[in-house]
Protein backbone atom coordinates (compact mmCIF):
# COMPACT_ATOMS: atom_id res chain seq x y z
CA UNK A 1 0.00 0.00 0.00
CA UNK A 2 1.13 3.27 -0.95
CA UNK A 3 0.24 6.34 1.53
CA UNK A 4 1.02 9.49 1.10
CA UNK A 5 3.83 10.66 3.43
CA UNK A 6 2.81 12.96 6.37
CA UNK A 7 5.58 14.99 8.13
CA UNK A 8 3.70 15.10 11.79
CA UNK A 9 3.20 11.15 11.86
CA UNK A 10 6.15 10.86 14.21
CA UNK A 11 5.03 13.96 16.77
CA UNK A 12 1.66 12.09 16.46
CA UNK A 13 2.78 8.87 17.53
CA UNK A 14 5.12 9.89 20.21
CA UNK A 15 1.93 11.89 21.96
CA UNK A 16 0.34 8.52 21.71
CA UNK A 17 2.94 6.70 23.33
CA UNK A 18 0.61 4.58 25.97
CA UNK A 19 -0.71 3.42 22.92
CA UNK A 20 2.26 3.19 20.49
CA UNK A 21 6.13 2.09 21.04
CA UNK A 22 7.96 4.19 18.60
CA UNK A 23 11.13 3.47 20.49
CA UNK A 24 11.76 -0.08 19.71
CA UNK A 25 12.64 -0.63 23.61
CA UNK A 26 13.81 -4.31 23.92
CA UNK A 27 11.93 -7.15 25.70
CA UNK A 28 9.67 -6.58 28.65
CA UNK A 29 7.86 -3.54 27.53
CA UNK A 30 5.19 -5.08 26.04
CA UNK A 31 3.83 -6.27 29.12
CA UNK A 32 3.63 -2.85 31.11
CA UNK A 33 1.68 -1.00 27.80
CA UNK A 34 -1.31 -3.70 29.23
CA UNK A 35 -3.44 -3.15 32.31
CA UNK A 36 -4.41 -6.98 32.29
CA UNK A 37 -2.07 -9.86 32.48
CA UNK A 38 -3.64 -12.00 30.03
CA UNK A 39 -2.94 -14.43 26.75
CA UNK A 40 -0.65 -11.76 24.04
CA UNK A 41 -1.55 -12.47 19.87
CA UNK A 42 0.18 -10.71 17.84
CA UNK A 43 -0.39 -9.74 14.24
CA UNK A 44 2.66 -9.29 11.82
CA UNK A 45 1.47 -6.60 9.75
CA UNK A 46 -1.20 -4.59 10.52
CA UNK A 47 -1.66 -1.98 8.01
CA UNK A 48 -4.63 -0.07 8.92
CA UNK A 49 -5.60 -2.08 11.48
CA UNK A 50 -9.50 -3.13 10.86
CA UNK A 51 -8.50 -7.01 11.67
CA UNK A 52 -6.68 -6.04 14.54
CA UNK A 53 -8.96 -3.81 16.28
CA UNK A 54 -12.22 -5.64 15.35
CA UNK A 55 -10.44 -8.31 17.22
CA UNK A 56 -9.99 -6.86 20.34
CA UNK A 57 -13.06 -4.89 20.20
CA UNK A 58 -14.69 -8.45 20.50
CA UNK A 59 -12.19 -10.15 22.60
CA UNK A 60 -11.88 -8.47 25.59
CA UNK A 61 -9.74 -11.29 27.73
CA UNK A 62 -6.94 -11.15 25.23
CA UNK A 63 -4.24 -8.71 24.67
CA UNK A 64 -3.62 -7.52 20.87
CA UNK A 65 -0.12 -6.30 19.09
CA UNK A 66 -0.30 -4.91 16.49
CA UNK A 67 3.85 -4.29 14.72
CA UNK A 68 3.66 -2.01 11.74
CA UNK A 69 6.56 -0.74 10.20
CA UNK A 70 4.98 2.13 8.63
CA UNK A 71 4.70 5.32 10.62
CA UNK A 72 2.16 6.94 8.58
CA UNK A 73 0.19 3.45 8.28
CA UNK A 74 -0.24 2.94 11.91
CA UNK A 75 -1.58 6.48 13.34
CA UNK A 76 -4.99 4.84 11.41
CA UNK A 77 -4.64 2.43 13.91
CA UNK A 78 -3.71 4.83 16.81
CA UNK A 79 -6.82 6.77 15.73
CA UNK A 80 -9.17 3.61 15.96
CA UNK A 81 -7.88 2.79 19.21
CA UNK A 82 -8.90 6.21 20.72
CA UNK A 83 -11.68 6.20 19.07
CA UNK A 84 -13.25 3.05 20.20
CA UNK A 85 -11.19 3.19 23.48
CA UNK A 86 -9.70 0.01 23.45
CA UNK A 87 -7.55 -0.89 26.49
CA UNK A 88 -6.52 -4.46 25.53
CA UNK A 89 -4.66 -3.47 21.87
CA UNK A 90 -1.24 -1.42 21.79
CA UNK A 91 1.27 -0.94 18.45
CA UNK A 92 4.56 -0.90 18.09
CA UNK A 93 6.35 0.62 14.96
CA UNK A 94 8.73 -2.31 14.55
CA UNK A 95 10.56 -4.13 11.35
CA UNK A 96 9.20 -7.44 11.87
CA UNK A 97 13.03 -9.17 11.11
CA UNK A 98 13.45 -7.77 15.09
CA UNK A 99 10.15 -9.14 16.52
CA UNK A 100 12.43 -11.68 18.46
CA UNK A 101 14.32 -8.64 19.98
CA UNK A 102 11.20 -7.10 20.87
CA UNK A 103 9.31 -9.73 22.39
CA UNK A 104 10.53 -12.80 24.84
CA UNK A 105 10.13 -16.09 23.71
CA UNK A 106 7.25 -18.13 24.39
CA UNK A 107 5.13 -14.66 25.26
CA UNK A 108 2.71 -14.92 22.34
CA UNK A 109 -0.12 -17.54 22.08
CA UNK A 110 -1.43 -16.69 18.26
CA UNK A 111 0.18 -14.88 15.27
CA UNK A 112 -1.96 -13.58 12.51
CA UNK A 113 -0.32 -12.61 9.21
CA UNK A 114 -2.82 -10.89 6.92
CA UNK A 115 -2.05 -10.18 2.98
CA UNK A 116 1.83 -9.62 3.63
CA UNK A 117 3.96 -8.40 0.85
CA UNK A 118 4.15 -11.33 -1.72
CA UNK A 119 7.48 -10.14 -2.86
CA UNK A 120 6.89 -12.45 -5.83
CA UNK A 121 10.56 -12.08 -6.71
CA UNK A 122 12.30 -15.33 -5.47
CA UNK A 123 15.37 -13.07 -5.05
CA UNK A 124 13.37 -11.13 -2.85
CA UNK A 125 12.10 -14.79 -1.16
CA UNK A 126 13.84 -13.97 2.11
CA UNK A 127 11.20 -10.88 2.93
CA UNK A 128 8.70 -12.90 2.68
CA UNK A 129 6.53 -13.46 6.46
CA UNK A 130 6.64 -16.80 5.68
CA UNK A 131 10.76 -17.31 4.57
CA UNK A 132 12.15 -19.95 7.36
CA UNK A 133 13.80 -17.16 9.10
CA UNK A 134 10.72 -15.11 9.91
CA UNK A 135 9.16 -18.66 10.33
CA UNK A 136 11.92 -19.38 13.47
CA UNK A 137 11.39 -16.22 14.85
CA UNK A 138 7.31 -17.19 15.38
CA UNK A 139 8.44 -20.60 16.76
CA UNK A 140 10.15 -18.83 19.51
CA UNK A 141 7.68 -16.62 20.02
CA UNK A 142 4.80 -18.86 20.21
CA UNK A 143 4.15 -20.72 23.33
CA UNK A 144 3.31 -24.63 23.56
CA UNK A 145 0.01 -24.12 22.38
CA UNK A 146 0.60 -21.39 19.44
CA UNK A 147 -0.63 -21.37 16.79
CA UNK A 148 -0.43 -19.29 13.29
CA UNK A 149 -3.08 -17.77 11.62
CA UNK A 150 -2.14 -16.99 7.53
CA UNK A 151 -4.46 -15.10 4.81
CA UNK A 152 -3.53 -14.03 1.45
CA UNK A 153 -5.38 -13.42 -1.97
CA UNK A 154 -1.92 -14.06 -3.51
CA UNK A 155 -1.98 -17.48 -4.78
CA UNK A 156 2.36 -17.64 -5.73
CA UNK A 157 2.61 -16.70 -2.22
CA UNK A 158 0.36 -19.46 -0.60
CA UNK A 159 1.90 -22.42 -2.20
CA UNK A 160 5.67 -20.43 -1.25
CA UNK A 161 4.10 -20.27 2.56
CA UNK A 162 2.75 -24.05 2.42
CA UNK A 163 5.81 -25.63 1.15
CA UNK A 164 7.64 -23.45 3.49
CA UNK A 165 5.90 -24.26 6.58
CA UNK A 166 5.81 -27.83 5.69
CA UNK A 167 9.66 -27.56 5.32
CA UNK A 168 9.83 -26.27 8.69
CA UNK A 169 8.09 -29.38 10.30
CA UNK A 170 5.06 -27.00 11.08
CA UNK A 171 1.39 -28.69 11.46
CA UNK A 172 -1.02 -27.62 9.33
CA UNK A 173 -4.55 -27.46 11.32
CA UNK A 174 -6.88 -26.04 8.68
CA UNK A 175 -6.61 -24.94 5.12
CA UNK A 176 -9.04 -22.97 3.20
CA UNK A 177 -8.11 -22.80 -0.83
CA UNK A 178 -11.57 -20.47 -1.15
CA UNK A 179 -12.32 -18.71 2.56
CA UNK A 180 -15.12 -16.60 0.99
CA UNK A 181 -16.96 -20.15 0.05
CA UNK A 182 -18.62 -21.23 3.14
CA UNK A 183 -16.96 -18.56 4.94
CA UNK A 184 -16.27 -19.30 8.73
CA UNK A 185 -18.88 -16.91 11.03
CA UNK A 186 -15.33 -16.39 13.23
CA UNK A 187 -13.75 -14.83 9.95
CA UNK A 188 -12.92 -11.28 10.09
CA UNK A 189 -12.13 -9.57 6.83
CA UNK A 190 -9.41 -7.20 6.15
CA UNK A 191 -9.80 -3.87 3.90
CA UNK A 192 -7.16 -6.14 1.71
CA UNK A 193 -9.82 -9.34 2.17
CA UNK A 194 -12.81 -7.09 1.37
CA UNK A 195 -11.36 -5.71 -1.42
CA UNK A 196 -9.80 -8.41 -2.99
CA UNK A 197 -12.79 -10.74 -3.21
CA UNK A 198 -14.88 -8.05 -4.65
CA UNK A 199 -12.73 -7.82 -7.20
CA UNK A 200 -13.40 -11.81 -7.51
CA UNK A 201 -10.14 -13.16 -6.72
CA UNK A 202 -10.16 -16.07 -4.01
CA UNK A 203 -8.86 -15.84 -0.03
CA UNK A 204 -6.52 -18.88 0.91
CA UNK A 205 -6.15 -19.38 4.85
CA UNK A 206 -3.24 -21.81 6.69
CA UNK A 207 -3.72 -22.10 9.95
CA UNK A 208 -0.43 -24.22 11.67
CA UNK A 209 1.69 -24.78 14.90
CA UNK A 210 4.72 -25.49 15.40
CA UNK B 1 -16.84 -41.87 -13.45
CA UNK B 2 -19.84 -44.42 -14.33
CA UNK B 3 -19.49 -46.83 -17.15
CA UNK B 4 -22.16 -49.34 -18.54
CA UNK B 5 -21.24 -52.95 -17.44
CA UNK B 6 -20.17 -55.10 -20.04
CA UNK B 7 -20.42 -58.63 -19.36
CA UNK B 8 -17.46 -59.99 -21.59
CA UNK B 9 -14.93 -57.20 -20.13
CA UNK B 10 -13.70 -60.02 -17.85
CA UNK B 11 -13.34 -62.62 -20.78
CA UNK B 12 -11.81 -59.94 -22.79
CA UNK B 13 -9.21 -59.05 -19.94
CA UNK B 14 -8.03 -62.75 -19.25
CA UNK B 15 -7.46 -63.12 -23.36
CA UNK B 16 -4.77 -60.30 -22.40
CA UNK B 17 -3.28 -61.69 -19.87
CA UNK B 18 0.23 -59.94 -21.21
CA UNK B 19 -1.38 -57.14 -20.70
CA UNK B 20 -3.31 -57.06 -17.45
CA UNK B 21 -3.41 -58.69 -14.37
CA UNK B 22 -6.46 -59.83 -13.32
CA UNK B 23 -5.02 -62.56 -11.42
CA UNK B 24 -4.02 -60.35 -7.93
CA UNK B 25 -1.20 -62.99 -8.08
CA UNK B 26 0.96 -61.39 -5.66
CA UNK B 27 4.56 -59.78 -5.35
CA UNK B 28 6.89 -60.18 -8.75
CA UNK B 29 4.76 -60.85 -11.04
CA UNK B 30 5.43 -56.82 -12.20
CA UNK B 31 9.15 -57.76 -13.20
CA UNK B 32 8.03 -60.55 -15.58
CA UNK B 33 5.31 -58.28 -16.50
CA UNK B 34 7.97 -56.25 -18.56
CA UNK B 35 10.72 -56.86 -21.13
CA UNK B 36 12.99 -54.69 -19.63
CA UNK B 37 14.89 -54.01 -16.31
CA UNK B 38 13.76 -50.38 -15.58
CA UNK B 39 12.65 -47.84 -13.19
CA UNK B 40 8.75 -48.36 -12.19
CA UNK B 41 6.44 -46.06 -12.23
CA UNK B 42 2.74 -46.94 -11.37
CA UNK B 43 -0.79 -44.80 -11.13
CA UNK B 44 -3.49 -45.13 -9.10
CA UNK B 45 -6.69 -45.31 -10.56
CA UNK B 46 -5.81 -44.83 -13.79
CA UNK B 47 -9.54 -44.89 -15.53
CA UNK B 48 -9.41 -44.70 -19.15
CA UNK B 49 -5.78 -44.55 -19.11
CA UNK B 50 -5.26 -41.38 -21.47
CA UNK B 51 -2.55 -39.97 -19.15
CA UNK B 52 -0.28 -42.89 -18.35
CA UNK B 53 -0.57 -44.79 -22.04
CA UNK B 54 0.93 -41.21 -23.09
CA UNK B 55 3.79 -41.35 -20.42
CA UNK B 56 4.28 -44.48 -22.02
CA UNK B 57 4.73 -44.12 -25.20
CA UNK B 58 7.01 -40.60 -24.40
CA UNK B 59 9.03 -42.42 -21.80
CA UNK B 60 9.96 -46.05 -23.26
CA UNK B 61 12.77 -46.15 -20.77
CA UNK B 62 10.34 -46.13 -17.81
CA UNK B 63 8.11 -49.20 -17.25
CA UNK B 64 4.88 -47.97 -15.96
CA UNK B 65 1.80 -50.07 -14.40
CA UNK B 66 -1.51 -49.05 -14.11
CA UNK B 67 -3.87 -50.28 -10.98
CA UNK B 68 -7.81 -49.81 -11.66
CA UNK B 69 -10.48 -51.73 -9.92
CA UNK B 70 -13.23 -51.28 -12.60
CA UNK B 71 -12.93 -54.08 -15.30
CA UNK B 72 -15.18 -52.44 -17.75
CA UNK B 73 -13.09 -48.60 -17.35
CA UNK B 74 -9.81 -50.82 -17.87
CA UNK B 75 -10.19 -52.42 -21.14
CA UNK B 76 -10.42 -49.20 -22.93
CA UNK B 77 -6.55 -48.80 -21.17
CA UNK B 78 -5.88 -52.48 -22.83
CA UNK B 79 -7.06 -51.53 -25.90
CA UNK B 80 -4.95 -48.64 -26.13
CA UNK B 81 -2.24 -50.35 -25.40
CA UNK B 82 -2.57 -52.78 -28.03
CA UNK B 83 -3.15 -49.98 -30.53
CA UNK B 84 -0.26 -48.14 -29.93
CA UNK B 85 2.02 -51.41 -29.42
CA UNK B 86 3.21 -50.01 -26.20
CA UNK B 87 5.72 -52.41 -24.35
CA UNK B 88 6.58 -50.60 -21.34
CA UNK B 89 2.95 -50.20 -19.77
CA UNK B 90 1.29 -53.21 -17.80
CA UNK B 91 -2.29 -53.33 -15.53
CA UNK B 92 -3.20 -54.86 -12.71
CA UNK B 93 -6.83 -54.96 -11.75
CA UNK B 94 -6.72 -54.64 -8.59
CA UNK B 95 -8.53 -52.58 -5.33
CA UNK B 96 -5.01 -49.87 -4.43
CA UNK B 97 -6.46 -51.21 -0.47
CA UNK B 98 -3.81 -54.12 -1.61
CA UNK B 99 -1.07 -52.45 -3.63
CA UNK B 100 1.20 -52.81 -1.07
CA UNK B 101 0.77 -57.03 -1.43
CA UNK B 102 1.16 -56.87 -4.94
CA UNK B 103 4.19 -54.90 -5.29
CA UNK B 104 7.47 -55.02 -3.27
CA UNK B 105 8.58 -52.29 -0.81
CA UNK B 106 10.92 -50.01 -2.83
CA UNK B 107 9.87 -51.58 -6.23
CA UNK B 108 8.21 -48.05 -7.36
CA UNK B 109 10.21 -44.95 -7.93
CA UNK B 110 7.05 -42.58 -8.85
CA UNK B 111 3.56 -42.89 -8.07
CA UNK B 112 0.56 -40.68 -9.69
CA UNK B 113 -2.74 -39.93 -8.20
CA UNK B 114 -4.97 -38.00 -10.75
CA UNK B 115 -8.10 -36.85 -10.04
CA UNK B 116 -8.98 -39.26 -7.41
CA UNK B 117 -12.09 -40.13 -5.71
CA UNK B 118 -12.60 -37.51 -3.84
CA UNK B 119 -15.48 -38.89 -0.84
CA UNK B 120 -16.64 -35.77 0.80
CA UNK B 121 -17.96 -37.32 3.57
CA UNK B 122 -16.26 -37.37 6.84
CA UNK B 123 -17.52 -40.92 7.55
CA UNK B 124 -15.56 -41.62 4.17
CA UNK B 125 -12.46 -40.55 4.65
CA UNK B 126 -10.51 -43.78 5.05
CA UNK B 127 -11.31 -44.45 1.07
CA UNK B 128 -8.89 -41.36 -0.29
CA UNK B 129 -6.48 -42.15 -2.23
CA UNK B 130 -4.35 -39.89 0.46
CA UNK B 131 -5.93 -40.93 3.66
CA UNK B 132 -2.76 -41.90 5.85
CA UNK B 133 -3.26 -45.95 5.50
CA UNK B 134 -2.30 -45.50 1.79
CA UNK B 135 0.17 -42.80 2.55
CA UNK B 136 1.69 -45.50 4.72
CA UNK B 137 1.63 -48.05 1.59
CA UNK B 138 3.44 -45.58 -1.08
CA UNK B 139 5.96 -45.08 1.65
CA UNK B 140 6.48 -48.76 1.92
CA UNK B 141 6.67 -48.48 -2.32
CA UNK B 142 8.35 -46.14 -3.22
CA UNK B 143 12.74 -46.14 -3.45
CA UNK B 144 14.82 -43.98 -1.46
CA UNK B 145 14.48 -41.22 -4.33
CA UNK B 146 10.58 -41.34 -4.94
CA UNK B 147 8.32 -38.81 -5.46
CA UNK B 148 4.40 -39.03 -5.27
CA UNK B 149 2.25 -36.60 -7.78
CA UNK B 150 -1.07 -35.78 -7.50
CA UNK B 151 -3.54 -34.21 -9.43
CA UNK B 152 -7.24 -33.23 -8.45
CA UNK B 153 -10.08 -30.41 -9.54
CA UNK B 154 -11.65 -31.05 -6.01
CA UNK B 155 -10.63 -28.45 -3.70
CA UNK B 156 -12.19 -30.28 -1.04
CA UNK B 157 -9.84 -33.07 -1.47
CA UNK B 158 -6.57 -30.63 -2.59
CA UNK B 159 -7.17 -29.41 0.84
CA UNK B 160 -7.47 -32.79 2.91
CA UNK B 161 -4.34 -33.87 1.01
CA UNK B 162 -2.00 -30.95 1.87
CA UNK B 163 -2.86 -31.82 5.60
CA UNK B 164 -2.86 -35.44 5.35
CA UNK B 165 0.88 -35.37 3.70
CA UNK B 166 1.86 -32.81 5.93
CA UNK B 167 0.88 -34.76 9.15
CA UNK B 168 2.63 -37.95 7.74
CA UNK B 169 5.68 -36.07 7.47
CA UNK B 170 5.99 -35.84 3.29
CA UNK B 171 7.89 -33.16 1.97
CA UNK B 172 6.53 -30.87 -0.55
CA UNK B 173 8.40 -30.52 -3.58
CA UNK B 174 5.94 -28.50 -5.83
CA UNK B 175 2.61 -26.95 -5.58
CA UNK B 176 0.43 -25.32 -8.18
CA UNK B 177 -3.25 -23.86 -6.63
CA UNK B 178 -4.04 -23.05 -10.81
CA UNK B 179 -1.93 -25.85 -12.97
CA UNK B 180 -3.40 -24.54 -16.36
CA UNK B 181 -2.69 -20.62 -15.25
CA UNK B 182 1.29 -21.07 -16.59
CA UNK B 183 0.83 -24.69 -17.28
CA UNK B 184 4.16 -26.65 -17.29
CA UNK B 185 5.14 -27.79 -21.06
CA UNK B 186 5.52 -31.32 -19.53
CA UNK B 187 2.17 -31.58 -18.23
CA UNK B 188 -0.02 -34.25 -19.55
CA UNK B 189 -3.60 -33.84 -19.02
CA UNK B 190 -6.00 -36.39 -18.15
CA UNK B 191 -9.69 -37.01 -19.90
CA UNK B 192 -11.03 -35.36 -16.10
CA UNK B 193 -8.54 -32.66 -16.50
CA UNK B 194 -9.76 -31.56 -19.89
CA UNK B 195 -13.44 -31.34 -19.01
CA UNK B 196 -12.93 -29.76 -15.42
CA UNK B 197 -10.96 -27.27 -17.15
CA UNK B 198 -13.20 -26.69 -19.96
CA UNK B 199 -15.84 -26.20 -17.16
CA UNK B 200 -13.69 -23.44 -15.51
CA UNK B 201 -12.06 -25.14 -12.46
CA UNK B 202 -9.07 -24.76 -11.19
CA UNK B 203 -6.44 -27.66 -11.06
CA UNK B 204 -4.87 -28.52 -8.45
CA UNK B 205 -1.04 -30.22 -8.12
CA UNK B 206 1.46 -31.12 -5.61
CA UNK B 207 4.35 -33.24 -5.73
CA UNK B 208 5.50 -34.92 -2.37
CA UNK B 209 8.28 -37.19 -1.11
CA UNK B 210 8.66 -39.46 2.17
Amino acid sequence: MRIRNKPWAMDYLKDNGHIVDTEMTYKNKVKNFFDTDQPLHIEVGTGMGTFITKLAADNPNINYLGIELDKNVIIRVVEKIIELDLKNIRLALLDANFISDYLNDGEVSRIYLNFSDPWPKTRHARRRLTYHTFLKQYHHLLDEDGSLQFKTDNRGLFEYSLQSMNEYGMKFEDIRLDLHDDEPEDNIRTEYEEKFSRNGSRIYLLKASF
